[in-house]
């Protein structure tokens, strides 16, 4: 075809509009299925449920570029609605039918509401508690496979006037997808709760069955986690280490009964039998298909009698041969074991418990974690000591002990002439420590 | 604009075949990115490992008109890549580091080979080995979210001529939205796996500490499992049924040692705390937070102890008054009771164990659920009658044995001229049922 022909093959300007227009469709369009395939991909790796509905509500407001967006979930057994605040806080909750979001969650409509203040279902209220001022919402309903509502997405303020037609399906796109994210986060964190939960009941259990022991691998797992937060551990380490110390005592289950609570001196052979619990515990817990992070539990809780010089037990472990969280595993241990009150007698005097670690450093400790346990503040420690009758603590004691460790009352306890402030700290600790302490539960804590 | 200006504007038929490819481009572009969404819904909507894996592979297909996918999975522990196979059977291992799928694996390169057998780093063998004939194929790896490559897809044989670059970008881009949701799959599996255990290993600890009934919870679990595939209950309530199977004699651990294992007859007194540990069990368990499907496990396993005229404790519910799966397991707790081996003897008569349980039918137990015990096929008892030492059971034996039910075993004990076909049904299954049973562990089975 020569210049000439092609020039005067023509189009006439009404055609090329209406291809301009379609191809100005097909552009939006993709561009919003571009954002949606962005929105999914970065929802769908959140498993945590709290994290999963943050995420989503920034992707949201980005997308549909308004102000805030709030995701409700249905709370079907308390018949409730709920949404997680923005960074932290107590989530807000409220009767399922009220309001917008309880309107759409009930009748499953969408609601795309270009001036709130004109439209009767919107309550001014929240707005007056809150100091927001919404202009327009658009409320959708979400759904889950098999067609129930599961809660509401709601975005508010739309910059630049009112949500559109092409908003609305966008939002429902995104919320077919984050349904079933939701879902999913929901059935892990019930499991996870249902886990951790069984583990603290376990380990309430064995505990119960010798009354000198009421409570101590619940107080040995938050000792625990104050040294893991001195020494800053990783989540997973704190995981780990709160799981292990839940179970250290769980082979004393393979330990006679009539041994594990006799009063008065054992027989040599009822000794050794006793020291066999955490090798009991380790080979018990080994069964257990402790996967991915909690893999080393096992190994962890049955170290929890070894000693820093090798003169502990099972194995005779030294140094860094003990697993490091074993290490801390042993220091709560014994901490927890010499402030404790015991049948015959209330709690061991402090200054000899600090005493005690204190010479046991090096020898039966490593002392990195003693000196860690030492830097516990003392309202903390209090509260994990008294943790049966927390509410007896003042707050006003707590807050003047928030400002010491257990090196200031180590100083305190020591010095031959101490400054009235290190007889403050010494009176209002040993006010709550060496309070008469009933005498540990015989009969099983239920 | 009058008529005829308009017919002057014109344009050359150049830009207008511009235009139109522009919007070819962008049809096809979202076309995909449609097939895309499809594609990511389905997927994240599924949690477990499997379902999510064939899911994947099915939508792949289809998106992509092959005739096959394939997602391998890397076990980093192992240094192996795994695969699901369609519909069951178990999954395929091989070393990462071997064929296409290892190449892609350790270098993260995409591979789009449009002829397998020209290329040398196919493997010919496992066409071989299958039957199959691999034309064209297309690999790519997936990684997470750190970017570490989690996997592998592979789709095969596209119909039609081999992969093109958009099927790259596609799969890629399925691949982003897939290794999320696989290692969620992961991590709510792997949590799964250890709270099972966990029970498992807790169930045999509590009957440990009775040498009379080691293996006991286990044993229930499995029967009340034959029971509820007879009666058809769903996977939910045989997940209940079987966590409540488990647990049941939690409570024991609240009774004390000396009674629990005292030889001889109980004092009213003794007999009065032993018959607690149903109670216990539900106090225990009803601390734990079983949330959702699991939630009534606490009342199920509380109440085995209950019988169908009233006269069972703790409460002495009647009828349908007990939860359905509680009556299948009292019956399954004294069918294990009654045939297990005991310290001062072998195992009782098995005539006289299918008496006792049939004259309790209506009194103690529901008779609807005796019915289903008896429809147990012999060989799937014998399997749990013989748990402890399956692998002395004949394979010829358990072939024959599955012909048959416990009520055709009763008929043969019942009968006076047993037919030879009922002699030899007696006589195979008392072989072993009878054959001299070890003593039951009186250490702890560790």
């Amino acid at each position: 075809m020569n210049e000439q022909a092609m020039l005067n093959r023509v189009v006439d300007e009404k055609s090329y509009k209406r291809l301009l227009r379609e191809l100005e469709q097909y552009r939006k369009q993709h561009e919003r299925l571009r954002l949606l395939f962005n929105v999914t991909r970065n929802i769908t790796r959140e498993l945590t449920i709290d994290r999963l509905l943050l995420r989503t509500m920034d992707e949201v407001k980005n997308v549909l570029n308004c102000d805030r967006c709030s995701v409700f979930i249905m709370d079907d057994e308390n018949q409730e609605l709920w949404a997680q605040v923005a960074h932290g806080g107590d989530a807000i909750r409220f009767p399922s039918h009220l309001g917008i979001a309880g309107y759409v969650a009930t009748t499953g409509e969408t609601l795309n509401i270009p001036d709130a203040y004109a439209d009767h279902r919107f309550n001014p209220n929240i707005d007056k508690q809150t100091g927001y001022h919404t202009r327009n919402m658009l409320t959708i309903p979400m759904r889950n496979k098999m067609r129930n509502i599961i809660g509401v997405f709601q975005a508010l303020n739309k910059f630049g006037g009112p949500f559109t037609g092409d908003d609305e399906e966008l939002l429902d796109a995104i919320g077919a997808i984050a349904a079933g994210q939701i879902e999913n986060a929901q059935l892990y964190e019930e499991q996870k709760k249902t886990f951790d939960s069984f583990i603290e009941t376990l380990a309430t259990t064995i505990d119960a069955r010798d009354p000198m022991t009421a409570g101590h691998s619940k107080r040995i797992a938050m000792y625990a986690d104050e040294i893991a937060q001195v020494v800053k551990l990783t989540d997973v380490e704190r995981e780990v280490l709160r799981t292990a110390a839940l179970l250290h005592d769980y082979g004393k289950i393979a330990v006679r009964e009539a041994v594990l609570t006799k009063k008065g001196s054992l027989t040599k052979e009822e000794f050794e039998h006793i020291q066999r619990h955490p090798e009991f515990t380790r080979l018990i817990l080994q069964k257990i298909n402790f996967s991915g992070k909690l893999k080393d539990v096992p190994e962890i809780a049955g170290a929890h009698h070894e000693k820093f010089d090798g003169s502990g037990y099972p194995r005779g472990l030294r140094g860094d041969e003990i697993p490091k969280l074993a290490k801390i595993l042993a220091v709560c241990d014994v901490f927890d074991a010499l402030t404790s009150p015991r049948p015959y007698r209330d709690r061991m005097n402090f200054a000899k418990v600090l005493k005690i670690i204190n010479r046991g450093a090096s020898t039966d400790f490593d002392d990195f974690f003693v000196a860690a346990l030492k830097k516990i503040r003392l309202d903390r420690l209090l509260l994990i000591l008294e943790d049966e009758q927390k509410d007896k603590l003042r707050p006003g004691d707590l807050s003047f002990l928030s400002s010491y460790t257990l090196t200031d009352l180590m100083f305190a306890y020591a010095e031959h002439a101490p400054s009235p402030e290190q007889q403050k700290l010494v009176s209002v600790f040993t006010k709550y420590y060496s309070s008469g302490h009933d005498q540990p539960h015989s009969s099983f804590a239920l």
